[in-house]
């Protein structure tokens, strides 16, 4: 049984009941949401973790990406990242690795949190047919299932899988091509074996096959967007759109076997065109839950691309997106080390938090309340409390002090807030 | 004369010439819009700068905020500041200095950059009847007009003056209390004054005269937004809408002077009123020209405030808002450091640019086509000199390279762009 199965059943679940409490709202309401597909809670039967709720009506998520590469593989560098991910709040963790023996990496990462864990298993098959062929491209279609089921057994509660990467969308690629081609590398992959062999995608042909594997476990399907844009002018072209219709379709698939599923977005979007990406997902993928990539609102900011994506998730939250994917300054630069995975998780909580807040969401706001009643006291200690990240402005405010214990050095004897106070008092 | 009376009788100024050259637009055009008063170029008569043009149908602009505090002087800092403000694109300068020799630092500031300058005069006449006479409260009404005049002939090309605090809008915020009060210094300062001496407001009542000192010396006035919340919950309140109503006011004013003048806005917004706050004070003031501090959408970021208001500061550039007051890391914990103003004003000049973007600039456009362009050829120098800042990717690509020099150590082998390029290759 999966939470969807279940919720078609009229059953409430605890995993139902722990997201209800959680997001502060009716179980049977959320109950509701889940048995239309509006909502998902990846959670895998075979290992425990924090249940997590992804969809409308509910707080935005946010998700980190770790895993080693080719060129860097040090398990205890990513379990440092597993660390920053539990300690500063995502609410999922994505295992990427691609270097070094990755169902250990995959296995000490589980085993270092109680978050939702999703992992992209074609990397997987891609590694291992590198290493049996020589080339990613041969790989073989039967370990392509047998991947995802392993992953499935082991535990993983969410797989991105680029099943929407067909002959059709390939050839609406190959038919307008655009500038950057295809950067997604799941997708790379996919695009690469239609292309060389004039094969269907297994993924797509197969897919009931994949649907009863991952409802076997309750895998939460994450359909991967294969043809996102790889720079602001490829953003929204046919080839996107063409997958995304496959991808809606899919959907469709999969809530009628009951296998949760959610559906991935862009990627690189002139925030002029954010909204419109949303809405159409919303309506083409029935408001299955989405899960975006930034996205990124410009290609000028390498080493800043927490920011520009940042910009574009608050936007993208607020028109309907619902889970985040971080990214880290080092995101088209190189791989991330752990003190990035704290800048791009704090950058996208904070993307998150904007969109609740905008959005009316009850607990968000409460928590802003919080700040300003604090910062009225001149409360510092729970100001810090409070905040995304208590160190770091602990420690800053520790660097240059004011002489008045009440105030900042930023003003010092002319503090705004003191100087009315003290006019309240007369 | 200043370059609103020069527009009003048809005349095309050097700086205009200079402006309408760098924004690629017809400069009869730029003429025009400045005689309509919805563009300003900051410019003293009394100082060579470089001519920058703020408002409607130009690219957003950047500011850099920096200058001493009672807590912290020194000179050779906030001249560090001032060179990166040079080296990585601001738009103009505050110098908000409120500790040491404040002409002496100014004078400083402006002998090492040609961007325009501007200050907070009030801040100098504070500090100064603190000094005179132990309390800000006690300033000297001339004191007030003799400060703004020795700033306009010392070569200050704008200036914020919180013209709008005055009895009506101190008694509208008397009415109905907000949880922040005034947070503004420059507004905290003439709020207290006026409530203790039960005075209206000097800037207020002798508009006039100010408006006299102004355009001899073709100052900017930026009306300043002393009523700006403090916390998202005082957002778009009474007493700043009543202050905004007498800004615009003061705008028709300046402009039937022949003063160039700007209107100053919040502060922290929550993300779904930004458009609103933009939109009401285009009508208000009359397309004039605005200036925003942020706005940052979440008070629970402080060492993060410059991603809080680049997420805000982007709507506010696509909704009509001209130009971005930086916020650095440090805002609400301590003065700014070198390093958070590189941070600050990188962050700042990533909205401008998506805002940009968004609104099809082409100026913004083409160098988003030229990094495409880099990337897809994996031309890894040209990227690092079209990003907005070039050091910081460049080192970080450094610290973890690839293999594949091509690539990056993110994908390493597993490069989706290199993989789909190989394959078009056969």
């Amino acid at each position: 049984m999966t939470q969807l199965t279940d919720a078609k059943s009229g059953i409430v679940t605890e995993e139902m009941k722990f997201v209800a409490d959680e997001e502060k709202i009716d179980v049977n309401y959320l109950r509701k949401l889940i048995e239309k597909g509006y909502v998902v809670i990846p959670k895998n039967i075979n290992r425990k973790t924090k249940p997590v709720g992804i969809g409308d009506n509910l707080r935005t998520k946010v998700n980190v990406n770790l895993g080693t590469s080719p060129d860097f593989i040090d398990i205890s560098c990513e379990l440092k990242k597993v660390e920053i991910s539990n300690k500063y709040g995502a609410d999922a963790i994505m295992d990427l690795s691609t270097g070094g023996n990755l169902p250990e990496i995959r296995s000490q990462i589980m085993k270092n949190t109680n978050l939702p864990i999703g992992t992209v298993p074609i990397y997987e098959v891609g590694v291992d047919s590198k290493e049996k062929y020589g080339r990613v491209i041969d790989m073989d279609e039967d370990l392509i299932f047998n991947v995802i089921e392993r992953q499935a057994q082991e535990g993983v509660d969410f797989m991105t899988l680029h099943c929407g990467i067909t002959k059709q969308s390939v050839d609406t690629l190959n038919k307008d091509p655009r500038k950057m081609g295809v950067v997604s590398r799941g997708g790379a992959f996919l695009t690469a074996y239609i292309m060389y062999h004039n094969k269907e995608n297994p993924l797509y042909r197969d897919f009931d096959y994949l649907l009863e594997i991952l409802k076997e476990h309750d895998v939460t399907l994450s359909l991967g967007d294969g043809m996102r844009p790889g720079c602001l002018q490829d953003n929204t072209d046919r080839a996107q759109i063409q997958e995304l219709i496959t991808l809606g379709e899919l959907v469709d698939r999969c809530r009628e076997k009951g296998v949760q599923v959610m559906v991935e977005g862009p990627g690189h979007v002139p925030y002029n065109n954010i909204q419109a990406n949303m809405q159409i997902q919303k309506t083409i993928c029935k408001n299955a839950p989405f899960y975006v990539l930034g996205p990124i609102v410009t290609d000028l900011a390498p080493g800043y691309d927490h920011i520009t994506a940042a910009i574009g998730g608050t936007l993208a939250a607020v028109s309907g997106a619902n889970f985040l994917c971080y990214v880290t300054p080092a995101e088209h630069v190189r791989l991330m080390k752990e003190e990035e995975v704290k800048e791009g998780l704090i950058a996208s909580k904070i993307a998150a938090q904007a969109a609740d807040v905008a959005k009316g969401n009850p607990v968000a706001w409460n928590k802003e309340r919080q700040m300003a009643d604090a910062r009225i006291k001149h409360d510092w200690e729970r100001q810090f409390e409070i905040a995304l990240d208590s160190d770091k402005p602990k420690k800053m405010r520790e660097e240059i002090p004011s002489k008045d214990e009440k105030a900042c050095s930023v003003c010092g004897d002319y503090c705004a807030l003191l100087m009315v106070e003290e006019l309240g008092k007369r």
